[in-house]
């Protein structure tokens, strides 16, 4: 046998040579090897727990014998007694290493552990908490040598951890005195582990081993809905989702109509802060009683917004962000207490908001692009967060630009004739029959389409009450491919269409999507009022990403990531029909779902990459749409459909686009109207 | 004229050579003259004016002529004509050097100057507050260039100020934004400059040019009295001082009884928190409006108090205080926001709780060793900070020692049959004559002696009340002096004294000071419990002190300082004749006022004091009285009158202790008392 046996760590292959009798996780500290403990090595909280591997490892280069670790000595021995340990494991802390041995960690045992997301193309998120649990035995106190409780705690976390320079809020203070004798003198500190800015913080103390968890709140505060994900801070879980309305709709639907109340009315915008906050309250409540925990177990919270409801949540009246030059009170990240926000979880919980990007595009902005990663990517990827305002991002490992377009509320479904929110018996998909000009479609609560047998029973229930916002694009855009409808917007009489689902509407015409009059239910038709609204939405939507290409120098995209709850359910095809978003594959249109969402509970879980994205938000170069003059070219271009002047060549290898044109001269339809638009690309 | 004109700056001597052109200001600044500007060479704050001097001075070696300073410049004679200016100053930001020139900087343009204390054997404060003003020019937000209204004006105070990383509290943020808009993007901020632990911070934001001050308060919480002194930060005037009692006196007069009743009443410790907090902010109404400032101009304060009143300021029960081993919570100092306290200044001001040496011997001792500095004196002195604790440090530059002593509140006239707390109608200066054994005394409100003419006239509105604390000390020391008291601590009869005053009091007897019964007034006599009493308080206080001289290895100190409200009355001879303080020149015992109060001041005007204390206090050995078995020898000694054991060689050149007896043999006496004590000094 060696004198300094060879240690192999797997699977992060680090090795080395120590003196024999070495506890596992001495070696394993000593290398670098992410190995946890929260007890240090005293054989109580099993963290731990490694996984010996004997026999020949000719790739390794190693042997290793049946003795290559000690014996089970008394602690590691009574722990699996008492609260057994899984076949094959040992205590880290215990087992000594004797000879030459292979040791994997498996991934319950690592601090950083990887947390797998489940999109394909997603990165797996690194666990990095900002709170952690550490068991410390503190040394009593001595009337010959006086020093506070605080003293000697900090002091047996900085011998014992290595954690320097601990601070504590008063809280702590008022608490831990008899925290301290209940546990004789040995307790488990959860500590805020700072960073360059901030000292680590103690969070709490238990008497004892504390064997619970602690938790943290990603929260993306929408102007509509506020939704939160409870993880657990040591695995990464999700442990609990919940949402609720945003309280601020009553008193107004969208954030300008919020600016405009807090102008108008005197106190409004501490009105509205009080009711986000009372609405966050009980949304925290409900949260923790879904997964059964106390609430003061959440000690850490990572929020994200737009900047009028950042400003809101924060106190801050949103006067400056109604009007030029949209002044941020503040664009970085912050870092505060709970209780400054009267947040009803851990008072001392550090609250991050992500950093706001410009006046126009937020923290949820900021949390896309830590959750898309643009910044990363090789090929040229377009962003687009859709809501009632559009963030965009595009860019690729060599630059990143940012800006945000009013799209207003049509995506979702309003300022729509027969428009209605996402709910059961909305129309969601609609194909239409070229030849027939005849509808397909499907409502949410069913799986049939509309022409299948048993498609009427399966919709009894829910009835077919109107159209959503997946529903009214496919809708128009199926009109555009089965030429119903013009590229100027206009729909053609049942003359020009040779349909009788096309109907006069006033001065214009309407499809007939569904007549339910025999039932007694709504006639859905789509209007050409309902043409324009998605028109404005989309041309904003396409001239804001065009702006930004031609800031890029670019006129192509390699791929687009439609992102928002709303962007999961848009068919790629029928957007690029509509010109919503720029020519490109098919395949390469894919949905991220809610990604801000996504990026505040990526910052929740590893505070690294709360440094990595207000770097990132620095080196985003911001566009400001409102002043660029060549937004309302693109603008006025992308209201034809999908564009008047832009080529969609990938587009038309897939799908043919009908050259129609019923502008009668009278009406309001773009002069060049079905004109075979002209091919920039071969 | 040289190309390069030297410049000399008095009174610092520092001198060097600028190119013509030079403003002054600049040259102060490259040459670390410390020379004050708010508005950063605007010639808008007048803070940098200084004073010019022309002719020959050989022993500086210069010569300055006439035209050594640019002539006035539109903006320094607006200055003049508009606000007024001495004759001969000049603004230093607007005059430029033209040639050789002597500057004078008047005390008032220096940001460190010195405030003068009043008693001539303590140190100057030199000022360096922890928050000054500082005028800015922001930059203006720009929609091509997004950033928050703070991040710009921390870029102001980086690029205008040298200020990195300055921070803010939200409640800057959320009342920044119009301020910013109504100076037109000049304000002047307050920044509390921070230390190596804590960034920079603002405070406050005014629009434009404030010229107003900030202020801080020195706040001394006692158990009984709360005091506090509001002082300009800039000049460090004491603007006014006021104090209240301690409201928590309702649940106990001394620290014991409120520590117990902490105990025995759920809640009782925040009862407590509460009631001072809430006497404290009525303490800060009443100041600041004696000033006539707005609260929310406090930005600082710095308290010192003992280690029970420390606990329940701050909300933490103070049980392990009441119980050996006395563990304090925390022992270093403290820096809180105002707002976590309840104090209602500037929510974001900084309170500054000085460190605690031990669970006996609190910040206020800390606060003393500060003012007193005995780690800087090169004789060896004893401070003694007299109240119902005594603190009491021994030191020089080698080393510091420190011990608490409970004296308990006799000599703040408790416990004492006559006694009363010091206030018009008191007797507080005794003298009796050895011959006759007649008293002769002083009321407080009245300068004449009770046996000069017009001494009823002056007392017949007060009246004679009681004897205060140093009045009672005046009269047991006279007692002894005159021989109608012996050294055990027994008065003699009026057989064994000769005096018709030494009445029988049960089986002891009393000296009868004043007898009012003729006026119907009260007889006032000191008795044999008194002097029990008076004799408990005084062993305490000494054996207290002879420890530390045991563990500091001598038998005498060159000096005392008699610290606290109570030490400014006594008078040496009578403390030395009762054995309260070693053995010592009577000119070399001095009293130091409220030394706790001073340094807290000290501290509040100087953060670099700070660090200091905390350093000192780190060095400061901690002796606990409790577990000495030689304090109770000590104690045991100093029962007697002066010390049954310990020689006062240098007393005795100054009086004569007559040997007297007046043990029966019944009685409780020392069995030495009136042996004439071996001499142990020559």
């Amino acid at each position: 046998m060696a004198d300094d046996p060879l240690v192999v760590f797997t699977p992060s292959g680090k090795r080395g040579r120590f003196p024999a009798g070495t506890p596992v996780l001495t070696a394993a500290r000593q290398l670098g090897v992410d190995l946890d403990s929260v007890c240090g090595g005293r054989g109580i909280c099993s963290k731990c727990q490694i996984t010996p591997s004997y026999g020949e490892f000719s790739k390794l280069g190693v042997s290793v014998q049946d003795d290559a670790l000690s014996p089970w000595n008394k602690v590691e021995q009574r722990y699996k007694d008492k609260r057994g340990l899984i076949d094959g494991r040992r205590l880290g802390c215990q087992a000594l290493i004797e000879g030459d041995v292979v040791i994997d960690v498996p991934p319950e045992s690592q601090v950083h552990r990887q947390v797998v997301r489940k999109r394909a193309e997603a990165r797996d998120i690194v666990m990095n908490p900002s709170t952690r649990l550490f068991y410390v035995e503190v040394e009593e106190p001595d009337m010959h040598k006086p020093s506070g409780d605080l003293e000697r705690l900090a002091e047996a976390l900085r011998v014992q951890w290595e954690i320097e320079n601990v601070q504590c809020d008063l809280q702590i203070l008022q608490t831990m005195q008899p925290v301290l004798r209940k546990g004789g003198w040995k307790v488990t500190v959860a500590v805020h582990l700072g960073d360059s800015n901030t000292p680590p913080r103690i969070m709490h103390i238990w008497p004892g081993l504390y064997e619970g968890s602690l938790y943290g709140l990603a929260v993306d505060l929408g102007s509509t809905t506020i939704a939160a994900h409870l993880c657990d801070l040591k695995t990464g879980e999700v442990v609990a989702s919940s949402g609720i309305m945003n309280p601020q709709i009553r008193f107004g639907e969208d954030l300008m109509s919020r600016v405009s109340y807090a102008m108008m009315n005197k106190g409004g915008d501490q009105e509205m802060t009080r009711a986000v906050r009372e609405g966050m309250a009980q949304l925290f409540t409900q949260i923790s009683a879904e997964a059964g925990i106390d609430q003061t177990l959440i000690v850490d919270a990572v929020f994200v917004c737009n900047p009028v409801m950042h400003h809101l949540f924060l106190g801050i009246d949103p006067f400056e962000l109604g009007q030029a030059p949209f002044a941020l009170a503040t664009s970085n990240a912050l870092s505060l207490r709970a209780s400054e926000l009267d947040l009803n979880i851990h008072p001392a919980a550090r609250v991050y908001l992500l950093p706001c990007i410009a006046g126009h595009v937020g923290a949820d902005a900021a949390a896309v692009a830590l959750s898309e990663a643009p910044d990363k990517s090789k090929d040229l990827v377009l962003v687009v967060d859709v809501g009632t305002n559009a963030e965009i991002l595009l860019g690729n490992t060599e630059k990143v630009l940012a800006c945000s377009s009013p799209t207003g509320p049509a995506f979702e479904g309003a300022q729509i004739s027969s428009g209605q929110r996402a709910a059961p018996g909305a129309i969601e998909r609609v194909e239409i029959n070229p030849d027939t000009k005849e509808p397909r479609f499907r409502v949410i609560g069913s799986d049939l389409w509309s022409d299948e047998d048993g498609f009427a029973e399966a919709v009894a229930t829910t009835g077919i009450t109107g159209i959503c916002g997946s529903g009214i694009i496919e809708a128009i855009a199926e009109m555009r491919l089965a030429g119903v409808l013009d590229a100027s917007g206009l729909i053609g009489s049942a003359e020009q269409t040779g349909s009788s689902r096309c109907i006069q509407d006033g001065r214009t015409n309407a499809y007939v999507l569904w007549d339910g009059s025999a039932d007694g239910g709504p006639t859905i038709t789509v209007t050409n009022p309902d043409i324009r609204a998605i028109q404005m939405a989309k041309a904003a939507l396409y001239s804001g990403a065009r702006l930004l290409m031609d800031k890029f120098g670019v006129d192509t995209v390699d791929r687009v990531v439609l992102a928002g709850a709303f962007g999961a359910h848009i068919s790629a095809k029928h957007a690029m029909v509509l010109g919503m978003i720029p020519d490109c594959p098919l395949e390469k249109v894919t949905s991220a779902g809610n990604a801000a969402g996504t990026g505040a509970r990526i910052a929740l879980l590893n505070t690294e990459a709360r440094r990595e994205i207000e770097e990132t938000v620095r080196q985003i170069e911001k566009v400001e749409t409102a002043v660029e003059p060549r937004f309302q070219e693109h603008f006025v271009n992308a209201s034809a459909i999908p564009n008047s002047v832009e080529p969609f060549p990938i587009l038309e290898t897939v799908v043919t686009l009908p050259e129609v044109n019923f502008n009668t001269g009278g009406g309001d339809g773009a002069a060049d109207g079905g004109r075979r638009r002209r091919r920039r690309r071969g």
